[in-house]
């Protein structure tokens, strides 16, 4: 790939060697990051392995409907911080009580400081006009991009990059932000960039919002509920 | 947790050592399995540790919320098997020429082969009632359950297990076979097991259906098109 990113320079010191972190490693590490972004530039080959990782996850129909804007213009970064902020205390006016005072304490995003927005969409024209898989579920597009966000998070997470999944906006906000044709729908803005840490407990249960439950709660015996 | 299988015994030998596999290799490993499962039962002990990755995925507001059904039951996959087939019938009839006889030579299921179906579903009463995150974009839980499955193709690929996420079948179909309550949706069934190998070209490639296309066709600088 030719220009990952417009400015950044190609990176030839140790920090850019393919690092080798266990899958397992790599799932138990990974954070929902927010609050430590350093701002610190990520190198083109960093980024070129996390979006490679993201491309090759798999799709129904191998449509790899997905595409990713690299938002690095503050402007932008800007205007999506200000919309936030304001999905913020939509979502904050519902809230009462302990609720609404934990969530005071959160913080949803770091867009400015992460440095880096990682704008996903979602193309359901890709690989048509009949996708293999997709004649009977028409979100099985939508669930590859899903697949691919994982492989791009764990990626990161391999190379030491937070990774903070922001979902306080509009849709139609972001598609007109990006610039997005009607056809292409706009299913993450991922703030991806150097972090000082990624903490061992989730920001939600650190603060109290929520805690993790136990695995057996998920898992059933071949059904759900007896015939 | 007790008890992942109702039948399989405890596994103390080598072949369930917790797996050291690198991140982007589990990436570039895994597969969209369909004729290589060998039936080989899969122990509780590997797939405590795969169900554990997708259990550790992010959701948003923590809701984690997903179910995973283990479905052994030989008449519940003849079951499904049959509606799988009736499902390919009606994709096949959609298409004509070349795209009909190259998806002729496409195996799209190994319900029966892989002896295990993992059935993912979606709970949106999970984490409630004010889910952090969700009240602007409905879908997000949604997208939560996707990443889970992310997480446990890889571990799964990581332990040397095959997974093939079959699509072609009907939500209400699925439902009401594992018994899944009218809230909760059908996301995947995902056929897990021992694999003969992983081959290095997904089959829709190998068959001529689809090629992989380059990461600088998905990509994009600051906005997808210009303003």
């Amino acid at each position: 790939m030719s220009s990952l990113s417009p400015t950044a320079s190609r990176c030839g010191g140790p920090s850019c060697a393919v690092p080798d972190v266990d899958l397992y490693d790599a799932v138990r590490r990974r954070r929902d990051t927010r609050a430590e972004f350093t701002g610190s530039p990520v190198s083109d080959d960093v980024l070129e392995r996390v979006l490679a990782a993201a491309h090759s996850a798999p799709s129904v129909g191998m449509s790899q409907p997905w595409d990713f804007v690299l938002v690095r213009d503050a402007g932008l970064r800007e205007e999506f911080r200000d919309h936030v902020a304001a999905e913020r205390e939509i979502f904050a006016s519902s809230l009462a009580g302990e609720r609404a005072d934990t969530f005071a304490r959160i913080k949803v995003e770091g867009i400015m400081e992460s440095g880096l927005g990682v704008v996903v969409g979602y193309d359901p024209s890709r690989g048509g006009p009949a996708v293999l898989g997709r004649h009977a579920i028409a979100d099985a597009g939508l669930y590859s991009v899903c697949l691919a966000i994982q492989n791009l998070w764990l990626a990161a997470t391999a190379e030491g990059l937070g990774v903070g999944w922001v979902s306080f906006y509009r849709e139609e906000f972001l598609r007109d932000l990006v610039g997005f044709p009607a056809h292409v729908r706009p299913v993450a803005w991922l703030c991806v960039g150097a972090v000082a840490e990624l903490p061992d407990v989730p920001d939600l249960e650190r603060f109290g919002w929520r805690h993790r439950s136990p695995l057996a709660s998920v898992v059933h015996q071949d059904r759900y509920l007896p015939r």
